[in-house]
């Protein structure tokens, strides 16, 4: 069961965190950190209790390496909001609202995926014991949504499309017009998620009442 | 330790009882499900762990009680919107803007506050325990307070001051874009909750993006 340092025995080491890590992930995800004992991560992983040990000093430690993985790859989050922008800027507040109803669209699926709820739901859970997690998770996660939204609608203030009067509070308004009543409900009852034309309907809504919010009217119509 | 039912005995079980359901509340909510025992909730009540099990099947009976004790009580929420729109209806846009303001404004202290938040990150990290508690929060609290906003709106709808597309779409917009940036940060880092300034500016900033949204333009200015 013991492992010496050396490169033989790399890989096979490298296999087990690995191991233990999604075993880890799949339980902390089902039932929550309080909910996880180091046993059942070691029987899930098939490994030794004493390997556990050896890899993670405790389950806190696991809990924070899996939530810090998660929240490290949020370059996610805003590739899917540029990408749904398109690269040359909308020139006509229809074509802009035609962005935007599609960045709302890519949004919802995004943050509709079962594995990102359950997330959500564990680090909210979670969110007294391990304050900076949380935090980070945040900051990285939705908060960062919203900046990038900022970001891409800075190009139609510019161009005379969008109200400049407070940008990250507009961006605000878009990101939870688009995904919060649906975001909330998920939260509550996830396994009753949205149908596409449901999530089309919403995503189009929310198109419509941002430019009516914070639209100019100079190119209206 | 024991009582057998009877007269003065009943006094002494209805505060027990009360002593437990106290104790298990501030555990649950402090602790989690998973994270609370019953012979903590023994312990903190000071009571036997065997009168806590006369009085509670298990840990789940006891959980359920607490949580539909609170959801059941959800007429504040009503109480708080139709009050906060006021009695005799706005008949102008400007007077209709003031009192969402109001509403919005209510609305933000009633979901900022700690037991609230506190018990909407217990019922969600639950959530895929206890699914009936979990919906039943849903539809008794953030949807209930989507449902009376759109009641509410319906007069302004007779009066030609909001648009009737689809009111409970519209009154979900009101909703959450009074309140879901903020009810997000707090689930995430619930120990920096924005101050009486940062509440004004952003309820009076839903309002606005409201009526510019949903708003009819039949009074406007």
């Amino acid at each position: 069961m013991d492992e010496t340092p050396g490169r033989p025995a790399a890989g096979r080491t490298a296999r087990k965190r690995e191991a233990i890590l999604t075993a880890a992930t799949g339980l902390f995800l089902r039932n929550g950190f309080h909910g996880t004992s180091m046993d059942e991560v070691a029987s899930l992983a098939q490994v030794s209790k004493q390997t556990v040990y050896k890899q993670f000093a405790d389950k806190e430690a696991l809990f924070r390496e899996i939530v810090e993985g998660v929240t490290g790859n949020s370059d996610a989050v805003v590739d899917l909001v540029t990408t749904a922008f398109g690269k040359a800027p909308a020139t006509s507040r229809a074509d802009l609202e035609e962005r935007l109803r599609a960045v709302a669209r890519a949004h919802l699926d995004a943050v509709l995926r079962p594995e990102v709820l359950s997330l959500r739901r564990l680090i909210i859970a979670e969110a007294e014991q391990f304050p900076d997690l949380a935090r980070r998770y945040y900051e990285q996660a939705p908060s960062r949504g919203v900046d990038v939204v900022a970001d891409c609608l800075r190009t139609y203030v510019d161009a005379g499309l969008v109200d400049a009067d407070d940008l990250r509070l507009a961006a605000g308004h878009f990101a939870y017009l688009a995904l919060a009543a649906v975001q909330d409900r998920a939260l509550f009852i996830p396994t009753e998620l949205p149908d596409r034309k449901e999530r089309d309907r919403i995503a189009a809504a929310a198109a419509r009442a941002f430019l009516a919010a914070h639209g100019t009217n100079r190119t209206e119509g």
